[in-house]
């Protein structure tokens, strides 16, 4: 009977949890945001195509495709100032990108060098080559005044610890370099890039350029926050990349965002609560609590501290920056940090309703037919993962055996990773089979072959074996055992009391 | 024997019953339909390639491109004067769409505006912004004159409370507008649009245009509706849409639709019958009725009488309509209403025939095999909801994973309901890595594997498991229980002598 | 011991049989054939991407896109009259397209139409449409004079009744029509199909173009037959599709056909002494033959008497027709004729030896576990019969369900059978779930996700679990019985010593 | 106690050594051999977007197509002289493909031809043809003289015995040929190319031209060796095929290619002893030593030692091309061989390594519950493989009806092979269906519909059956059977204990 009560009311206490976290995760994500991302890279990544195609950001593969968009869809992205008819748009000499985007400040472009003869050249090739430049180390980057070496972009600039570094596809790049802010208006912008075109500002020591900026979007109170990525390899050429971030930066502005602000603070003391009573448990139970999986789980809430720590910090650090920006219109305001830890934050609370969901399950165990799933579930676990170990130790050998065979030659398996993603796909179905036939006419079809027959004909049919064969067992122990369907009337017949109680 | 008896004359009457059914659906659709759909929207939503690719419907982006659409391929499409030799086609100042579909009246174009200062500016952007246009709602909506202030398409018309709000990818927009009919030759079309755009008829605060138009094919009898949508959101930018419905609106032509309506009134038949009968039993068995699920099917068969209201509503709405355009040709008939409703029928009774085709597997069960499998389904779906209910927490926690990391960069994540399908497309094999990877390198692969591994090889196993336990029981049982198979030998024969003495 | 000897030699003789059968086979395929297929589907299927787009055979949508194709890639491809480097290529006036392959003869160019007032138009449309032209069917066809009335080109020309029929995407077109010939150079055809389009050779009653040659290639001994087909649907537009047959006519050139050719001897004495076989095994066995599915299966092999005709006749043909071309070069030879039957044949061949594959299954059943897994599938083969009834049920109920909702607007919907077509691959994955959502926002999403659940999660699992169940059993009798490999030993020493005393 | 010891050992060793083997493999492949191909594809085989569709190397459909290639994107591709601001970048007058691959010497192509009459023409065609060119054949190739005859690009050259053939599409190419170099400067390339081609260096007869020609980037240390490859088949119409190989010849330039070296010298050492133990033991054991899969595993690993012996080889020939390119910049340096021996010995050594990871599951079965998986896959083994046999009689009996039915229309079945391959695919989901249905309107969804439902619904599922039956019994045995967790846990205290003797 106690024990019964408990649990209704642990269970009761969860659901409101789980509700106050549901909404206040949906009130963080909105359609919004997609489509000011789509439009956005619609603007800049895809090429307009009056003029041709090669002057789309995608499609840049050199550095003469780097100015070329630079000079062209770039600026035209950037400075709208004329409405459909050809009337006048500006006000107070800003950019109204889409006619509802005001451009924050003016965008930086930014580069990162590399030292010459960072990589040694073998002897026979001494006479042919004199300069070699290596991929990008921190180790290599070279810091040297360059060029006209009169002014920021051709003077290094290092960067303030805090700010994060960029993950690239070739490296990670620190968040330093060779900097210049584009001018407020368009004409002057297209000068300065064809000046620093004309004086080698790209030399071939260049590993990457970014190109940030920000924009602000009154009518959804978002902002949304651009990084453009040209990353030139050792090995010429050029890959690009570009990370648009719509975020809601200025959180509290309609009568719906005072009430996420309640939510919050809900949120806020259940947190509370939650510590002192896990606090408690500890304290009680000692080692014993780390053994169940439900007490890990628990603990994982409380990572949600440092997401009520953020939310703080956030809202200062904006107001800040805006004020800044207030004075000077011709400075390049730094969002991509806000955005950047913005996504973080949102990525941890997502990872952890994840988690608060799965802990439901905890609760629905007081029905039979529940009961007999979650221990079947959990009584194979142990074989499953066992299974699972030799599971992984062939599919890894085929991983290797694609990174080596097919590497250097198919995307999908350009790196041990995606060899691994590669194979789970094959498994689903999604594969591209022309490519790796093309690359090797023997070895492709046959790992091809091979891999579905073991994989998908044989061993993925372990699994079944196993949850199937438990399956049986545990329904057979269970005829044996009474029905417990009468505690969970109790119980309902308890919460309908209770409440009724409640009311009077 | 007397039971069988009625059994036999129960399932002849439903065969019956199905076919004639089967017909009247088979009679709606026809093939034609489709490729009436396709030629128009090759026609007005493909880019025409002899001139630049931002004309095209679909790569409408922002207001500028909406103008270039309208004035070239939208007219291009609209008006056909001259045969592909040049010789003048027009008869009686009509146009032929591909010289076979006579458009009726003239095209209409409608937008709907939202009012300035309906969303709150930040204090530190009022430097910056001074208007705010807030997405489309109904409270928001703007419904003053504006421009010239002197014709349809500057002053607000409000619509009559039937016609059907359109329900966009932004919100749900209401029938009225500002409004305007294109003249009937395209030189006058082109000037209006001219200067239309020249007096910015498109604000920044119009949210959505439409453009509507019908045309009938005489040669096949059938009206096809089309409405073009451009949202343009309050982020900037544009979103199209398209709605083509080739519908019969004029059902009784040829011989065949003659056969039709015979089938039509047998059908009404059946279903007066059906519901005295149903009548009966309900009054016999009163509560008991409603628990078995066969006759909740039955009583889904009813909604069956809102179709024949519809058809009999539909043949008077539409002469109403033929009979004002015929009048004045210069006038827009509002033929989308009509296609709306039908539309609506039509997949109302598509619903109907299927639960009416698996009313059918309550009649198969008097074989031995079939009685084996159904009641393994049966038997089995306790447990297999059961297991729905578990599979879907987890799965739906996954579903808001990918909502709230993913939601806002990639499409098929854009909306809670996306991530549903995206989960059932990947768990099929149909699923694009690569922009989840894109998006989020470290929690997009976590996302991918865990969800490949735990829903893919071992949950959606537990469902094989379920039925194969199932199965294997009740092939147990159904070995000691004594054939049934004399029955329907039995039924057989009764059916045989029967249909003799019916012959003679 | 005896029975063993004569299974023996009918395994040896059925091996024999079945080598000679798939060397014959192999022989008239060769991946020449397809290469050429896709040299010559390059040529006049894709455009050209020199000029613009819309002169590509595939993006044909209307009369004048037919004519733009006519006289430029269609002539283009058809007239190689230059080498690369612009000498002159033309030997005796004939065409070699891409230097190879003989033109033989002429094109020819064919239309069908239809009457006028072939369909009836309802009494409000009296005032603006005066003419109507149904869609194509044998009773409405227009079999009078046109236009310039004095040509081949504008009188019907009836076919011979031997002439297959053709089944295109609308309708089932009769073999004669509106026919001509292109002149044999270049300039001229240019000239004649100007002309024809300036006096509207093509009218609004046209249905269906189609444009007839052939081309032989020495080199490879392979005629290539194209048909090119414009059907103008009644909807207006234009609906292309395509033939290409690359058959091997002359069949005994090289000294790899004469090998080819004693197989083919090989194989009608194999024939006939099956014919006699059976004939015995009938005579007999009696009404006891027919129980028998392998008995069946051999009477299957016997349609290869038609295979043998055919291979007469069309070596006769092909000489007639060879010698009629001979004797004027200005002539349109009618190898279409011969391709078709020769593609018939191909498939009659090509299921023929499938079943004769299968066959070998009647003898693979000497060792035990393949008793135990063929006894398992024949076993519950009843039970999978009978599951697969219930499961087609549902499934067709789904497909009615799609086609009524979907029908209209989706092409892998927009027939019955494409409807079907498409629910089997929903479940192996390959789906564009999209244009579903775009279509029905509401029943696109329901109908996925609940077709998926019932047919891929639920009904699909039952087949497993029958087999499951049924393997179990039969593994269970299995142990029982004391193997048979004693027997298989014996065959194999029994077989060798029959060979060792061959050798003596 | 003293077997655990040597198990212990034993498994220590082996990690040793594949720690070893997977460092070494891993040092051999770079991310940046992927990206190296990947912008040198990019350059050479897509179109240059700024001129016309035609010109790309993957298009090339024609002789003429190739010139426009060769002239065009060709040279283009190689002569890179100025810098993106148009200073001049040559120095030495040496080529920088992407400012940053040095081109090794200049580029070769080369030809290979059929000589006239080696196939017979029907007598019916003498009147219209008079050449006929077989496809390539070594029999059939032309080794004469021809065109001007006075340089090497007209006279035949034949090849050193040791350079590999090329395996092309349509046949197996000698290394012989008509073959040229290109001038240093784009000019005179230019020109050499526009005379080559109005002198018909093309003939009739060619049947493939190749492209060769190597870089080296010095920033990364690989060398990219490219071969592109157009064959023009007797059919008529170009087939491309190119191949890109980024490899490391210059093994030992920096501290981390010294490393690696230590390791290869490890691997030596671990290779030798191999070698003895296994003498060893076929010593003992005799012929019951090939009885054990494992073993057969361990010769396996012997193939290393080609591998060995070909990196010595390859460090010398590296080193002689080198000295010879030094001395003269005008010829053509065959890097091709070696890429060739190096992809083959990479692939070999990738092989090796899988083998050596399988080898593994021999030493993880000291727990319970993997001995009881792997116990079951080795039990269900005979079985697997015995429906193995009779799965894949049907599975090719499908693969034959493909074959003949769709081989001559649809490139998935255009081989005998790849008919196998798809197969496969589409019990993957991975399939184009449109294509069948498109060549045979009848048995294409019959092929389809059969082949999904007895291959996907019923005899996949045999596999399952298999298995899971065999889990069963397994499971039940090892129940009886007590657990030798006991051991492991031994093993683990020796292990800690040896190591702490080691320490001490």
């Amino acid at each position: 009977e106690l024990e019964l009560k408990t649990t209704l009311r642990e269970l009761v206490v969860y659901i409101v949890f789980l509700t106050d976290l549901s909404i206040l995760t949906f009130g963080m994500v909105s359609t919004d945001m997609y489509y000011l991302n789509k439009v956005m890279s619609h603007l800049f990544l895809e090429p307009s195509s009056s003029e041709d195609d090669r002057s789309g950001f995608r499609s840049i593969g050199s550095r003469a495709d780097f100015w070329r968009f630079a000079e062209g869809p770039l600026l035209d992205g950037l400075y709208w100032e004329k409405w459909y008819n050809n009337t006048t748009l500006t006000l107070q000499n800003n950019s109204h990108i889409y006619y509802e985007n005001l451009l924050l400040g003016v965008a930086q472009i930014r580069q990162l060098k590399v030292r010459n003869n960072t990589c040694s050249i073998y002897p026979y090739f001494h006479h042919f080559l004199e300069d070699c430049y290596s991929e990008y180390r921190s180790r290599a980057e070279d810091r040297s005044d360059f060029g006209l070496r009169n002014e920021s972009e051709w003077k290094y600039t290092s960067a303030s610890s805090l700010s994060p570094w960029y993950w690239g596809s070739m490296g990670l790049y620190s968040s330093g370099g060779y900097m210049f802010t584009l001018p407020k208006s368009k004409q002057e912008s297209v000068e300065k890039l064809m000046f620093l075109r004309q004086n080698s500002w790209l030399t071939r020591g260049t590993r990457v350029v970014f190109i940030d900026f920000s924009t602000y979007n009154a009518n959804i109170n978002l902002f949304c926050i651009i990084k453009l990525v040209v990353e030139f390899p050792a090995t010429g050429g050029a890959v690009t990349s570009s990370h648009i971030y719509s975020v809601k930066l200025l959180r509290y502005v309609t009568y719906y965002d005072y009430f996420l602000a309640s939510c919050e603070i809900t949120f806020c003391l259940f947190i509370i609560t939650f510590i002192i009573q896990e606090a408690i448990k500890i304290v009680k139970l000692k080692k014993e609590y780390f053994r169940s999986a439900w007490n890990w789980l628990d603990l994982l809430l409380l990572v949600s501290i440092f997401a009520i720590a953020f939310n703080i910090y956030c809202t200062v650090e904006v107001s800040l920056l805006m004020e800044e920006l207030l004075s000077d219109a011709h400075v390049y305001p730094d969002f991509y940090f806000l955005a950047f830890w913005q996504v973080l934050y949102n990525n941890m609370i997502a990872v952890n309703i994840f988690f608060a969901w799965i802990k439901i399950l905890k609760y629905v165990s007081f029905n039979k037919t529940m009961t007999q799933l979650s221990s079947t579930l959990s009584r194979c676990a142990k074989d499953i993962i066992g299974f699972a170990i030799m599971f992984f130790i062939i599919f890894f050998a085929y991983a290797q055996l694609g990174y080596l065979v097919f590497g250097s030659q198919v995307e999908e398996f350009s790196t041990f990773q995606n060899c691994i993603f590669t194979q789970f796909r094959i498994v689903l179905g999604d594969f591209n089979f022309e490519t790796i036939e093309a690359t090797n006419r023997i070895l492709g079809p046959i790992y091809f072959i091979t891999f579905v027959f073991f994989v998908f004909f044989v061993l993925l049919n372990m699994f079944l074996a196993i949850i199937n064969d438990t399956y049986s067992e545990v329904k057979a122990d269970f005829e044996v055992i009474p029905s417990q369907e009468l505690q969970i009337r109790d119980l309902f017949r308890q919460v309908s009391k209770h409440f009724c109680n409640y009311l009077i």
